[in-house]
Parts: structure tokens; C-alpha cells; sequence
């Protein structure tokens, strides 16, 4: 086996891992074949560099790059100085693109080799890392892994929640061929965590530069609307005897967006269910999910309250009732300030804001120091087929990484 | 085997196929077990009366009840006198109610009991039939039994239908039992057909009448809404930059509202998908069925004309496209007058129109003489759980049915 694949060829390697051969999008869903395939894959690729992956009861995975011990008696001795992981996810949204997650992975191998190329030797332990549903696509929380081994979320918690197809968590870890009565990743040994991450809009692209460092992520979260009204049919119920859920969530997701557009925020509507779902029949529920997200945790609360205010007046209009749900909630994240401006002056990378959640929010907030690098997105556009960024940028990102993982570990503690 | 069960002993019969018991709705869905079992049921009953049911290759049935030969020479002969055929359904919409559909075939075979209790026999064929996929919930073609065996629709037409996971019609057809190449039911026999059916409004209530004859179906139809846009990332994407095909949706789903509603005709979306519906991506497509129907084929063509402008000036808005597809498209079926007067003026019932597409129509709409006997339904509301008719109605309709039945058959041709 040659010791490694350049970051072109990884790339390549995973192109068709649940591509969906319609849209070009993946559809790399936790706990599915084409995700089992991508475990697979990253563990051959740390095996070819000669480190050797722990795979934790879920499917989190790591591989740790020992520093040389010191002293030289027989096996390698791990050292006791808090190491730096690097690392991101490979899950994609439902139909998502090639970058979001995976390039925070492929980069971090990526960036090993040009340590070892540059002769580097590390003093401290680093790591590369892999988390599980960070999308939140299958069961619906975001950053299930990183929570998980935070203890952000409990696996009590977790165990029983159910994809759309009804499939318990807990089952769906069993048929991917995982035993989570196995544990865990254990944290204790991450006294950093770098994540590398496509960004997700066009500041950099405004920028004219590569590559920058995150400063926080804005506060966001989900919330379920569930709309009820009296299904009927469609044809033969005058319009005015009717109570239409599915008006009542129209007027919503239109007034969501307004309110959005005019405070500089975040809300949308892009997941919806109807019961019964019938061309002639007038809905009976209409439920559907706000992501909202804003610049403070004030204007966050500020902005749903706005919006459930219109649907419940409406609601009142329509003969419908609103029955509102806070899925998931995560209040902004401030990575560590000094660490970000320390990296930054590396190069005189930019430090931005972001508006989405990562793995690195949850590890922040678990009190461990972050830091991310984001690689310029010519368009922007993510979480969706045509998410891209240029070779050369990731190349770039790749040094950046490179660079950012030699300033943090070649000084003991 | 007694030779009959009453009206209400039948119905409790009924009661629990495929119904919820969640909802407490039906969910009586063509070639679904539920609705083998109703088959079954119905094969049983004619049997009871000594009727043979004849089922043909997708599901549809029916049982004649042969006048008795003038002169007697061994088997009974049929007559070559054009006969009758009272029926309906007995699929339902999803989550749908009890009445509609089943209400028609349980009365037309109390309506035989309470023919020969009154020691009638008929001088002409009297017929019970059953039509599948009535409601279209399944494949999308409502009336879809009755088109194909009036030629309405051609079985190389039809076989090809998916439903919502995929099956195509003629692979559920032989799943259910079915054999497909076995023919289609002959209407050859058919002189006149009468369908009774619960009310789908509140004409009766507001006329105080238990029963009421058709005149008319208002011309309907299913429109496909396909509204692209480009998936993006929920909490990145400024809102300025985005391509979001549910606002289009959702206005086009107010302006369809309010433009029937000042019209005084029907529209109605009950039924949406979304690519890839995740709660954290804008939407890349939202499809959205119309169901629209008016009081005249030029009105109709105006609501979805003004509809579809509606919806074309928010999709240049919203950088946005609509793909408009007719997926069926019914005009309007006025009724055999003569014979709904004739009918009519047995007890002075009235005679009122319906938004509301049955086997009727299609039956009408290929040149038999064709007749409607509503029942009333005290709210009004179909297509849902909630749907209702008294029973001392359903027994004033079964007396109607016989009544209409006694007339119809007892001279010959």
C-alpha cells in the first residue's frame, strides 16, 4: 500500500460515494451503505499513513499521529501533553454537496502529508477525527456525534429518536454493524480542535481571499410547526366553510422570510409534511420546520416570536390552531478569540462570522478551545449539488491546515 | 347463509376495514389489503342474494339480478332487455370517511332487499357494480376503474402509473390477486346507471330534504405545480441571495384561495412534495398539486389561467421557475334531464348540482343514460374522518334507491 494519496486522488476516491446519479448530489446518510463505505475509506487512508483508527460504538472515528517519544524504549509511549484534533464529518445533507464535511477530512489527511513532506514532526499528540449525523439529516439533530461524545446529549436521550421512516437511532447503529453498548470517543486527550470547513457564503469571495478564520457562529435552531385544520373535500367545500391548514403555513413561510429579509436575519421553510397528503382532499395538518438563525440570542427569540405571532393571527383567520415545538436550540458560539487571532496572524487570514453550526460549536462550548479555517466558495452556494470550491483554494486550505497544525503542536505544553 | 343483512347490520360490518385507529379515518387504498377484503365482503353479500359477482381483471365487479324468463326452459336465460346498474365505490381518499363510496353499494344491495320484500321482480337486469380507484388516491387518476372500462382511458395508458413508492399500476393490479390480461368489465348490458352517494356539501341541509338527484358535475381538474428553484445552505444564504421555490409555492397556494373564493368556484392544494425537504436546506423543488373546479368549462380555464399568471409573476420575483403539467381534466357532465326530471318527480325531490367527479360522470360521459341520488350529509364535510350521514337518512335513501330501481326496471324495453 503506498503511504498516501494526494488530496486530488482522495477527492477523486470519494466522488462516487452515494452520488445520486439524477440530481449529482449525495445522499450520504449516517448509518446508511454509502456512509459505512466512507468509515471504511477514511480508516485505509489513516492505515496507509500508519495510524490506526478507534472507531467508537456510534461510528465517531479517530486516528492519533504520535509524537516520537523522547525517549526511545521499544513501543512508542503516547504522550501525556493535551494533542490537536483535526477533523470535520463526511454525512451530507439529503441531496448536499461534495464539500461540506468531507473536505474538513480529506484536508486534514491532506495536511499530514505536507507535515511529513516538510519533515515535521509533531510534539504533541494530533489527531484526525470523523462525527456522525452532523447534518441532523436522518433523526434530526444537528451534530448528533459531537454531542453525543460532549455530553451535550445523552444516549438516553438519543437512543429513541426515530427517522421518517420510523427507525429508532438505536437500531439503525445496530444494522450499520456498530455496537453502541461499546462506548464512546473519549475527549480527554483533545486540548484543541481545528475543523477546516468550506464556507458556506461569500465573505471571503467579497474578500478576494482563500482562506479565513471563524470568529463565532450565530445562535439557531428548529422549530416545529404543526398546523391543524379539518380535512374535506376539496372540491364540493365552499372556501369559506373551510379550515385550511395549508393557507395558515403559505402566510407563515411568506411572512418568515419577510421578517427575515428586513432584520438581516435567517428563517426558512424547507421542510414540510401534509396529512393526508391527497390532491382532492383539504388538509386536515400541515406541519412544518423553521430554521431560524440571527446575529444575537436576543434577536434570534426576537425573530421567531415575530414569526409565530403572524401564524397564530392567521390562524385565527383560517379556523386553524398552531401547536409550536423547539426542536433543537443552540445559542451563539464565541471560539476562542486569542486562538483565532494567534492563527490568523499566521498569515493575516480574515477572522469571520458564520451563520451555520459545526462540530467545532460543540466542542467549543464543551469548553474546549476551537478553531475553524474556512476555504473560499466561489458562489457561496451549499447544501445543495452545486456546492463547490476551486482545487487551487483547497490546496490553499490544505497549507493553511498544514500550517495552523504546526503552530499549534510543535511546542510541548 | 342467511339470505340478507339490513342496511345497518352491513355498515357495522363495514366499519372497521382499513380504518385508522388513529384517526379514526379509512385508509381503503386500491389493491391494498383493506380493499381485497371489502372485495370479498361485497362477492359474499351478492351471494347471500343469490347473485354471482363477476370480478374482472383490475378489481372492478358486478352481479346481476336476472328478471325471471317468461317461459321457463331449464337454467335462467338472461334477458336481452338493456339493464340497470346501481353502484359506486369502496376505496377511499387517504384518512378518508365511511360514506363516501361504500354508502352507494351497501344501499344498492338493501335496495334489493327492499325490493323483494315488496315481492318486486324487475323486467329488466338489475345490476350491483363496484369500480375501483375511484378517488385516485393511489395513482392519481381519480375514477380510474370506470375510464378504463368505458375507454375513457386504455390499460397501456394506465399500467405504467407509479404510485408514491414507485409501483407501477399493473404490478400492484397482480400483486392484489388480480389478473390484468383476464379483460376489463363489458357496460354492453348497461341501459342506465345510478349511483347513490352521501352529499358532499350542504345543499340538502339547506333545502331540509334527506334525498336529491344530480344535475350536474362542475367540470374539474388536477394541475401539477413543479417550482424550481436552487437548494442552498438555511443559515448561510442571505436572503437576498436566494432562489426559493416554497415562496413561490406559498403564495401561489393564497392566490388560488382568494381567486376562487372571489369567484365562487373551487381551489384547493392538498398535496405537496419537497426536494430534498430538509429542515436546514432551501428547497430545490416544490411540487404542489391544484385540484380547481368551476361551474363552467370557460370559468374553470379562467381560475387556473389566472392561477398559473399569479404564479408565473412571483416566480420571475422570486428567481424561481414553474412547470405547469394538466394531469386530468374532467368537463362538465350534465346529467340525463329527462330522466333526473322523471326521477325526481316520484316524491318531489330536488334536483341539484355537484362539484364532485364520480364514476357517474364517466359513465354519462360515455352516452349512458346516467342518474345521481344524493344523501344528506348534515355538515357538509367528505374526504375526512369526520365525514357523516344520519342513518334514518341512509334508510330514506336505500327506500329512495328502490324506489328509482322500481321505476327503471319494472317495463320492459
Amino acid at each position: 500500500m503506498p503511504t498516501s494519496r494526494g488530496f486530488e486522488e482522495m477527492w477523486r476516491d470519494l466522488a462516487p460515494v452515494g452520488r445520486s446519479a439524477v440530481s449529482g448530489g449525495y445522499f450520504r446518510q449516517p448509518w446508511s451503505s454509502a456512509e459505512g463505505e466512507l468509515r471504511a475509506w477514511f480508516a485505509a487512508e489513516c492505515e496507509r499513513r500508519g495510524l490506526t483508527v478507534e472507531t467508537d460504538g456510534i461510528g465517531n472515528q479517530v486516528a492519533w499521529w504520535e509524537p516520537d517519544p523522547l525517549v526511545e524504549e521499544g513501543a512508542p509511549r503516547p504522550s501525556r501533553d493535551p494533542g490537536v484534533l483535526a477533523g470535520s464529518h463526511l454525512d451530507s445533507v439529503l441531496d448536499g454537496g461534495a464539500y461540506d464535511g468531507p473536505l474538513g477530512v480529506v484536508s486534514a489527511l491532506a495536511a499530514i502529508d505536507v507535515l511529513r513532506d516538510r519533515g515535521f514532526a509533531p510534539s504533541r499528540p494530533l489527531g484526525i477525527g470523523v462525527f456522525v449525523e452532523e447534518e441532523g439529516s436522518r433523526f434530526g439533530r444537528a451534530c448528533l456525534g459531537s454531542r453525543l461524545v460532549t455530553g451535550a446529549t445523552t444516549w438516553e436521550q438519543a437512543r429513541e429518536l426515530r427517522d421518517r421512516d420510523g427507525v429508532f437511532l438505536a437500531d439503525a447503529v445496530v444494522d450499520a454493524g456498530l455496537d453502541p453498548s461499546a462506548g464512546l470517543l473519549s475527549l480527554d486527550r483533545v486540548g484543541t480542535f481545528v475543523e477546516l470547513h468550506v464556507e458556506q457564503g461569500r465573505d471571503l469571495v467579497d474578500r478576494d481571499v482563500a482562506v479565513g478564520l471563524a470568529s463565532e457562529i450565530w445562535p439557531h435552531g428548529r422549530w416545529r410547526f404543526d398546523f391543524a385544520g379539518q380535512a374535506n373535500h376539496a372540491g364540493t367545500t365552499r372556501m369559506e366553510d373551510r379550515h385550511d391548514p395549508m393557507l395558515t403555513y403559505a402566510m407563515t413561510a411568506l411572512a418568515a422570510n419577510k421578517q427575515a429579509r428586513l432584520a438581516g436575519q435567517r428563517a426558512t421553510f424547507g421542510r414540510v409534511a401534509v396529512e393526508p397528503n391527497g390532491t382532492n382532499a383539504v388538509p386536515s395538518l400541515v406541519t412544518a420546520w423553521l430554521d431560524a438563525r440571527a446575529s444575537s440570542d436576543g434577536a434570534l427569540a426576537e425573530l421567531v416570536a415575530s414569526i409565530e405571532r403572524q401564524a397564530e393571527d392567521r390562524a385565527g383567520r383560517d379556523g386553524t390552531t398552531l401547536t409550536l415545538t423547539a426542536e433543537s436550540v443552540s445559542g451563539s458560539v464565541a471560539f476562542d478569540a486569542d486562538l483565532a487571532a494567534r492563527l490568523a496572524g499566521l498569515h493575516g487570514w480574515p477572522v469571520i462570522p458564520t451563520q451555520a453550526g459545526h462540530d467545532a460549536g460543540i466542542l467549543s462550548d464543551a469548553g474546549i478551545p476551537t478553531a475553524m479555517v474556512f476555504v473560499r466558495n466561489p458562489t457561496g452556494v451549499s447544501h445543495s449539488p452545486d456546492e463547490h470550491a476551486e482545487t487551487a483554494d483547497c490546496l490553499a486550505g490544505v497549507e493553511a491546515l498544514a500550517d495552523v497544525l504546526a503552530e499549534l503542536t510543535s511546542a510541548p505544553s
